[in-house]
C-alpha cells in the first residue's frame, strides 16, 4: 500500500526499506495507485528496525538478487521471500499440499502419521542416517513405506505427508538427504493401472487450484507453469522397454538417466501435449523386494511419473501375501527375519494394494522452472549443508 | 455389508473372520439389515488369507480386548484398528488436524516445510537426540520456534504441522520422544491476547469439524467429546499467581504439576461450563529466552492452555528485537554467539510477534477420554519404545 507523508514530518523517524511499522493515516481514492488508492499518513510508529548493513533488502532489483548466491539467499530467507519471485514458490508450495491432502480426503483417504525413527530401514542399509536413541542405535525413516501399508490393512486408503530421509553422500541439484514426501496407499486396486490413473486425477486437481489460486505468480515463472499447466489426465503410459528403443539407449538396462528423462518427456509433449510420462515395466531386480512382479516376464508392477523432464514420483503395486515377500527377499540375499515383524501384518488379512511417493520439492521445482532443488526449499539439507 | 451365502457353496473356500475377499453377488433390500440391503452370494474369491492363530481379530469382543495389552495391540496396529472403538481415534486425529490447517489458510496463514535436522536446539542443549551427520554431528529439532518465527519476518503468518523431538528420559503416560506438533506464528500482534483469541477460535473450529463429522465417534468415547465438545470462546484467562492463591499451592512457584492442571480444569468447568483454561503470567525465569517479558514484573507474556486437566498447549508474544533477545540470553549466561544466525534474522525488521503450538496426541487424548498419550499414536516412541 503506498503511504504519502510530508518529509519533515517523517524525518525523526529515520525510516528506511525493511523496516516493520505501524502507520495510521486516512485512506484516500487515487486512481493512480496499484490498488486505487493511497493512505495519507498521520502516524508512524517503528516496531522493528532492518539493520543498515543487510547484503541486499526488499528493493534489490530481482537481477541482482539472482547475483547474490544462494547461500546468502538462504541464510536470509526471511529478506529473500519478501521478494514475490521468491515467496511465490513457498506459496505455491503450500498450495500443492493443501490441494493433495484435500482431493485424497474427498476420496476417503484417511490422513495418519507415523514413526520418522525407525529402528530399521525399508529397502536395506544403505544411506540411511544413525542416531543414538537412548542406549541403542536408530535410524531416521527413509520411506513410510511399511506403515502405509499397514495402514491399507487398518483404513483401505491412506495418505500421508511429511519428511523422509536419505543420506546421500552427493549433492546433486536434484537431491536432498531430508525431502517432503506425499505418500498415498490404496487396498483393493485390480492392477497398477489404478494407482497410475488416481495419480492422474489428483495431479490434475492439484495443478488446477494452483490455476485458480496463483495463475499471477505461475505466469511470471519459466516453469511448466509459465504457459498453463497440463491436465494429466492425457498422460501417457509407456512401456520401459520401448522407451529404451526409442531412446536408442539400450545400455540403460535397469533404470532411466537425466537425459533420458527429459529426452522422455520432450517426447511425450511432441506427441500428446503433455510433457510427462509414466514409465512402467522397469526389471523387477532394480526395484525393492515388496514390489509386485508383472508374472513371470522379470518386469515390475511399479511406475515412474516423470513430469517436465525430471522423475517425480515413483509408485506401484505391492506383494501382498507373506509367501511372496520371503520369497521376494530370500531371492535378494536377505533374511525375512530381519523384517519378521512387517511380514506378521500380511497376516491379517491383507488386499492387493499399491500406491506412490511425490517428492514436493521436485514438484515445486518443475512447476515454477527451478534449476535447482534446493530453490524450492526453505532449509535444504544436503551433504555440505545443515544451517540455517 | 451383510452378504448371504449357502454353506455348502462357500464351504471350499474356508473363509474365516479377516480375509480380505471379493465378493460378486446381488443387492437385495431387506429392512432388518443394518444398511437397509443385503448381498445374495454369487461368487467369493479370498485376495489376502488371514492367519489361523492371531493374538485377536475382528470379532474380539471390546473388553477382551482392553485385556490384551498395549504391546500386542501395538504389534497388531492394523487389527486393532479394525476395530471402531481404535479406528476412531485416528479418524478424530485426521480431522483435528484437517481442521486446524482449514482454519489457517483462510485466516490467511502460510503452511511452511522447515527442516528436522539442526545444528543446534532452540531451548540448549537438553534433551536432544544426536544423529551422526556425514562428518558432522546434528540434533533432531525440539520444535520449529526460531524457523516460524523467521517465517513470519517472511509471510507474516505461517503455521507447520510436522514432527518434533524430545530424548524424555522418563517414560509417563503424557510423555513421548516423538509426537506431532501444530505450531503457528503470527506478526503485527497487540499483545499476547491476540495469539489466546486465535487459538480459541481455531480450537472452536476444530471441534465443531469433529461434531459435524464424527459426532457418533464422539458419542461411544469416555473423553470431552462423550457429552459435547465444548465451545472454547468462552475458555477463560487466569493469572499464574491467582491460581496458585485459589489452589492453596504456594509451593508451586514457577510451573503447575499434574494435579494443578487437573484441579483448575475442574474449577473453570464449574465456574464457566468450559474445562479449559488459559494460564497467563508464569515467572519468566521459567520460560524460554525468546518469550516476552510483561514489562519488569518478573512475569512473562505467555501462556498454557489447559483442557481437561492437561497441558495441550504452550504459547505467548516472542521478543522481536535482537538487542532484548540478546540480553535475555545473557541473563541466562548464554553466550548469543551460539545463536548468532538465529538473531541474524532479527536484523531485517521483525514485527511484533507471538504463537503457539498443540500437541496432537494430546488433543486426541482429551478429546476421546484415552488415559495414555500412546493410545492416540499409531507408533509411539518413548524411552523403551522403538517399533512397530
Amino acid at each position: 500500500m503506498q503511504c504519502v507523508g510530508a518529509k519533515d514530518a517523517l524525518k525523526p523517524q529515520r525510516l528506511k526499506v525493511d523496516d516493520a511499522v505501524e502507520i495510521r493515516g486516512t485512506a484516500r481514492a487515487d486512481a493512480r495507485a496499484q490498488r486505487g488508492f493511497e493512505i495519507d499518513v498521520r502516524d508512524v510508529r517503528v516496531l522493528g528496525r532492518a539493520a543498515n548493513d543487510l547484503p541486499f533488502n526488499s528493493s534489490t532489483q530481482e537481477r541482482e538478487l539472482d547475483r547474490v548466491g544462494i547461500d546468502t539467499l538462504l541464510a536470509h530467507r526471511p529478506l529473500t521471500a519478501r521478494h514475490e519471485k521468491y515467496a511465490d514458490v513457498f506459496r505455491v508450495q503450500a498450495t500443492l499440499l493443501r490441494a493433495f491432502r484435500e482431493f485424497l480426503t474427498r476420496a476417503r483417504f484417511t490422513e495418519i502419521v507415523t514413526s520418522k525413527i525407525v529402528s530399521s530401514g525399508t529397502e536395506g542399509g544403505a544411506n540411511l542416517f544413525a542416531l543414538q536413541y537412548f542406549e541403542r542405535t536408530a535410524y531416521l525413516a527413509q520411506s513410510p513405506q511399511f506403515y502405509k501399508e499397514h495402514g491399507v490393512a487398518a483404513f483401505e486408503r491412506v495418505f500421508e505427508t511429511g519428511h523422509v530421509y536419505r543420506a546421500e553422500p552427493h549433492a546433486s541439484p536434484r537431491h536432498l538427504t531430508e525431502y517432503y514426501s506425499l505418500d498415498l496407499e490404496m487396498g483393493f486396486i485390480d492392477g497398477v493401472d489404478d494407482v497410475i490413473q488416481l495419480e492422474r486425477e489428483v495431479l490434475t486437481f492439484m495443478f488446477e487450484e494452483l490455476e485458480r489460486t496463483h495463475g499471477d505468480a505461475l505466469r511470471r515463472s519459466t516453469g511448466l507453469g509459465a504457459a498453463r499447466l497440463p491436465s494429466l489426465l492425457r498422460a501417457p503410459t509407456w512401456e520401459f522397454s520401448e522407451c529404451l528403443a526409442r531412446l536408442g539407449r539400450p545400455e540403460l538396462v535397469d533404470d532411466l538417466d537425466g537425459d533420458a528423462e527429459r529426452a522422455l518427456c520432450a517426447l511425450a509433449q511432441a506427441e500428446t501435449g503433455v510433457p510427462a510420462v509414466f514409465v512402467v515395466g522397469f526389471p523387477s531386480t532394480a526395484r525393492p523386494f515388496y514390489v509386485m512382479p508383472r508374472g513371470t516376464s522379470g518386469a515390475a508392477e511399479s511406475f515412474d511419473l516423470l513430469f517436465g523432464g525430471l522423475e517425480i514420483t515413483t509408485g506401484g503395486q505391492r506383494l501382498h501375501t507373506r509367501d511372496a515377500l520371503e520369497a521376494s527377499l530370500r531371492a535378494r540375499a536377505i533374511d525375512p527375519t530381519s523384517f519378521a515383524s512387517h511380514l506378521r501384518m500380511f497376516e491379517v488379512g491383507m488386499p492387493p494394494h499399491g500406491g506412490l511417493a511425490i517428492g514436493l520439492e521436485r514438484l515445486t521445482a518443475q512447476v515454477l522452472g527451478l534449476a535447482n532443488v534446493r530453490d524450492a526449499t526453505l532449509y535444504p539439507r544436503d551433504r555440505h549443508r545443515l544451517s540455517p
